[in-house]
């Protein structure tokens, strides 16, 4: 028997992209308080209600981001780690994005790195890059792993510090997520394994920041609930061969219905933004 | 039977500093590897290894900083949890300062204030800066609690972002740690429950950040492993009153012997540390 070697997260996202026709992420973000009344008395609530929506959706995304504080606010670290032993298992086609944003210096960013792979056994992670390219060394060093930076987040705060411009000594200026966006793509990819965070609710900067970075690609958190307009965000953010996107919902995904029907549901709103996304591409 | 309220975070370090007459912290980052030999059967031996080093450390120290990466590599959630109950119960008047540098937007940075605060039961929680202050607010609403925001980091490439200039219209540049900073202390720190990240590592840069918050508090690391000059660091960064820090040490304190004195070898690194500090204020 031989096996074969893993392929890369990046290879993996391009992958099934191609061959799913489709740039849907479903963000498992679970929320008790809002599942629906069968899972009251379920003590493993948590992985069975995101087992059920991964089940529903799989057919129609291209990856899976569960966000780890949704996890670990509710002591659900072995929810998290089953959950994602679940998607490899049955979805191996489909990379798992561990959305933990994290960033710490040298031997601290090691075991944020060790956590996130080895423990869970995610293929890409999230990761700020505030500290600087030395606090992500340790996740840019896994090749065959994802490494998510944050560029342009989607919430209203998010010009708070990305926003500042930096004047050259000429007067000409460039706010801080432009320089952080060139900087990952010409310095930090070596490994070709870096992607983006751009926020959908700011269409002119996702415009501004693919010109910047050529192919790389970007997670795009805020359509659904944070109210993303999806043709501005793929006309304005696809690659040349309209693709090159991570298009992320939660809310509007998971908790498309309360009632019974909640995984038809769910299945249905993904199909959807499959559907509309693919019309723009 | 009537129960006092809790005291505030940042009421608490101050009384720690004027009652114990220390500014150090002691960071607990457990590495497995590094323990003496006595814990290599000990299926406990995370929790029980921080806990000989808070007992023999807790009369040195206005702080205890666990650095929850270390933890949640090795799945030791339930040490962590326990340790910090540990100090709670035995040392009431030392703060605990979670070492997480979380950041995220809106309804996820709440779980996150909740891990750290309700979960484990921290004092006080170290976030990140650069998704901008809404994904602050949740911890800043907190007011019983300590804000701790990095602002100029120890590690070698923390300029990358950090130190990218900012010109104003009339050519007058300031680096982007110094615009964090002033945001803070002017904007963010309503409460009077924030205190700023800055390495021990660049002194210089500590005088500046002083210069721009008044007494606002400074977590400072990079003394002992990282290098950091503990006479520049006390010098350059201490409030008016001479206090105003918070002077991390953790491999230097935590590993002072790797033989079975390694609990009276760690209480000696701690307390020169504070004698050396205390000369200089």
């Amino acid at each position: 028997m031989t096996t074969e070697p893993m392929r890369s997260f990046m290879d993996r996202l391009r992958d099934r992209w191609a061959h799913a026709d489709t740039l849907v992420c479903v963000g498992l973000d679970p929320e008790p308080a809002k599942f629906p009344a069968k899972f009251a008395h379920d003590p493993d609530a948590i992985f069975h209600f995101c087992r059920d929506i991964v089940d529903a959706t799989a057919p129609y995304v291209c990856a899976f981001k569960p966000q780890i504080a949704h996890f670990a606010a509710a002591h659900a670290e072995e929810a998290l780690r089953m959950l994602i032993l679940h998607i490899g298992f049955r979805y191996p086609d489909i990379p798992v994005i561990l959305d933990s944003k994290r960033g710490d210096i040298g031997s601290t960013a090691q075991h944020y790195a060790s956590e996130a792979f080895d423990r869970y056994g995610a293929d890409a992670v999230t990761v700020n890059p505030y500290l600087g390219r030395d606090s992500v060394q340790p996740f840019l060093d896994r090749a065959d792993k994802g490494v998510v930076i944050l560029c342009r987040t989607s919430n209203p705060g998010a010009g708070d510090l990305q926003d500042m411009v930096l004047y050259d000594k000429c007067g000409s200026g460039r706010p801080l997520y432009q320089h952080v966006a060139e900087k990952i793509a010409r310095d930090w990819n070596e490994n070709d394994n870096c992607a983006l965070v751009v926020g959908a609710t700011w269409p002119e900067q996702l415009r501004e920041v693919r010109a910047i970075v050529g192919d790389v690609p970007f997670l795009v958190p805020g359509v659904g609930a944070q109210g993303g307009d999806v043709a501005a965000v793929v006309t304005n953010a696809r690659t040349r061969d309209g693709a090159g996107l991570v298009v992320s919902s939660s809310r509007a995904i998971l908790y498309a219905s309360s009632g019974d029907d909640y995984a038809e549901a769910a299945a249905n709103a993904a199909r959807a933004l499959r559907d509309e996304i693919n019309r723009h591409r």
